[in-house]
């Protein structure tokens, strides 16, 4: 079996699973934010729901339109508000306490190898990074979990994605998911467990491997994952908060599909409008003038894209009619930011540091587009109207291609600036 | 003649000005924000306006809904930038760059003592503890003052505001003007010059007087004013980018009213919902379990505001069930905070630090209340609705009442916390 199979047999109790079968698992942890937890929260009722099935195993943070950007958003953090105290639930996070979910919940050791994690969000697959299954659903179907503690899911095939060579300067996960993207396309690995691995990855911070598991929706996949390593270990055994487990692949484990991507001349990559599978190497895409950068998010808004980002700001001033928005993701990355005089470097350059919130990713608030504008941002998705007006365009990049081009008022390479 | 009286009659190229006299005097700096200049702009066009009066003597400065909150507010800013660029505006200030207007005009030192400054904000009135006149007007008429450089005024009574004795502990401008708008009414000053002094002002920052000015308005005047002194010198000197003019009254100034405070015995002051009219006395309130908490605008967002804050929630947790928002006012307080270890403070007790927005002091964004939530602010005025909900409350305070009730989860002394 592969390690996703591995993980769902044992929440299902049972020795084997094969792709497309059905199974009712056991959900080790669930989470919902002040977007989809009032849908969850109605379904958890409307199903005669009294009590969560585990007060200590659901979050509920409020991250997306947080602080609070008008009533309704202020009217549905007050629901999900209600709802914690009500439920006494443990990790119920309020404005200004952790900040964004899928980077908080890993950094606090909430979720953890070998766990089934059910997000009404769909990037709630970050976690794969630390050789977990998780997957987003909607937001009834997380009303159902809340009450009962399970889920039926059907098991995904699994594609192999591994990536050979040595990660060149300025290179992420981030260009690695994209160039992935951009080569299987956003249906590349429809309801597919992509499992990534190889020397390159071996090479990879657990930093740019949540990036590469964020995106796995982007490319259709029901989940992403890494097998863990040592340097899962080391990430999560100062961290964990209860016991975990670590799987790994069998030798005689079956894919549906392999691919393998030598990254030594990979460039940075961009996502071109209005696709996240629109991608190209920098060196490709021409002159793209641009209005806003912002860096942040669940994909890019933790401590190593902060520290990538501002190498290149320091000294730096933002371009003539350019913003450039900082977001860290959550209050722990902007305390680490701090302390090693990242955020001076932001403000000093110019840079709006906001309170850590999903904000402009989804064209929620702080950074929203007008008719006709570009930005360039680490988020994970340039859809048309996703930052703002149906008539901006969104460019997706990692974070030291975001702030090179803050600095240059155009789309740039960060070897431009040294 | 008042100090009022002399700058206006300098403006107007009189010797003499008497109130209730209708000049016209010559502007030394307009402002605008991403609020009001798009409707400044248009009365501008509207008048066949093809250049502003002088390109250094306008600023205007994106700070309101700002990181755009919304496709309409991305919108407004466009327009301002478009006519920044088109004009050439020198002091035109985007996303990032430097802050909330009346904080940041003084602090870079582009309005002055002896000024006649003109705004499209009703706190424009800020200035006036400089020593200038200033004051708010509507949009239509920032759009003939940035086509002419020249307004037409009727020369407002001066009210004398005498503070006495000593300032006691936790006791700061924002409690002073409190007092007095509780004592005199939200009409108290209607169209008049409130002029500050008293020895108790000597005592008073610099900081703590763009409060007292700040609110002004909230008494209907016409414009506040301090006389400068010593204080007003050291902090202009290193600041001012233009010759200025220190005045003075008359020793046989006519006042239409004076009064006099005693305040040593003076305790911090709370503003009821909901008016700035509607003040007690700390030890008056009852138990008021409050929801929000505010730090920060044009009143109250400067470095000694923060620093009171901080010196209270240093070790502290904002309690359950409360959000904490602190908003430095310009990214040079940030800067300043930042270097005193103060966001640290703040982050680390679980308050959420915005990038400088004027946001939810006006319901805008950043913080916004759902109905029968209650928030203490720090900010300058509390109408129904004024943060959020109609059926919100909002109490205002100076910072370490609000600092001290951001940790007892309800409105308290900052005594309590000692």
């Amino acid at each position: 079996m592969t390690i996703t199979e591995k993980i769902l047999a044992a929440h299902a109790g049972l020795d084997v699973v094969k792709p497309g079968q059905i199974i009712k698992a056991k959900v080790d942890f669930a989470l919902a934010n002040d977007i989809t937890a009032p849908l969850a929260i109605k379904a958890f009722k409307a199903a005669g729901g009294k009590k969560v099935f585990d007060k200590d195993r659901i979050a509920l943070i409020l991250d997306h339109f947080t602080p609070n950007k008008d009533i309704p958003s202020a009217i549905q953090c007050q629901e999900v508000r209600e709802f914690a105290y009500e439920q006494n639930i443990t990790h119920f996070y309020d404005v200004g306490q952790v900040g964004i979910e899928h980077v908080f919940l890993p950094e606090k050791g909430l979720v953890l190898p070998g766990d089934l994690v059910i997000g009404a969000d769909s990037h709630t697959c970050t976690y794969g990074a630390l050789g977990a299954f998780s997957t987003g659903v909607g937001s009834t179907d997380l009303g159902a979990v809340m009450l009962t503690g399970e889920i039926w899911l059907k098991v995904p095939a699994s594609t192999r994605l591994i990536y050979k060579g040595n990660l060149p300067k300025w290179v992420m996960g981030k260009d690695l998911i994209l160039h992935t993207i951009g080569d299987i396309g956003v249906e590349g690995a429809l309801y597919k467990a992509m499992e990534f691995g190889g020397e390159a990855i071996s090479q990879l911070s657990m930093d740019s491997r949540f990036t590469m598991a964020n995106m796995a929706i982007e490319a259709g996949a029901k989940n992403g994952i890494f097998i863990p390593d040592e340097k899962t270990e080391n990430y999560i055994r100062s961290r964990a908060q209860r016991k975990y487990y670590i799987y790994q692949n069998d030798e005689d484990a079956n894919y549906v599909s392999v691919k393998e991507y030598n990254i030594s001349n990979l460039e940075p990559q961009i996502a071109l409008p209005h696709s996240p599978g629109n991608v190209r190497g920098i060196s490709e895409i021409g002159e793209i003038k641009i209005d806003q950068v912002v860096i942040g998010s669940c994909t890019n808004g933790r401590i190593e894209d902060l520290q990538v980002a501002a190498s290149l700001l320091r000294g730096h001033k933002i371009a003539k009619g350019v913003r450039c928005i900082v977001i860290p993701a959550t209050q722990m990355v902007y305390l680490e930011a701090l302390r090693q005089g990242i955020i001076e470097i932001f403000i000093k350059a110019g840079a709006a540091v906001s309170t850590p919130t999903c904000g402009p990713c989804l064209g929620g608030h702080m950074g929203v587009l007008a008719p006709g504008e570009k930005a360039i941002s680490t988020t994970n998705r340039n859809f048309i109207g996703r930052m703002g007006h149906p008539q901006s365009e969104v460019y997706l990049s990692n974070p030291a291609v975001a702030a090179a081009s803050a600095i240059a008022g155009k789309i740039i390479s960060p070897e431009e600036i040294e």
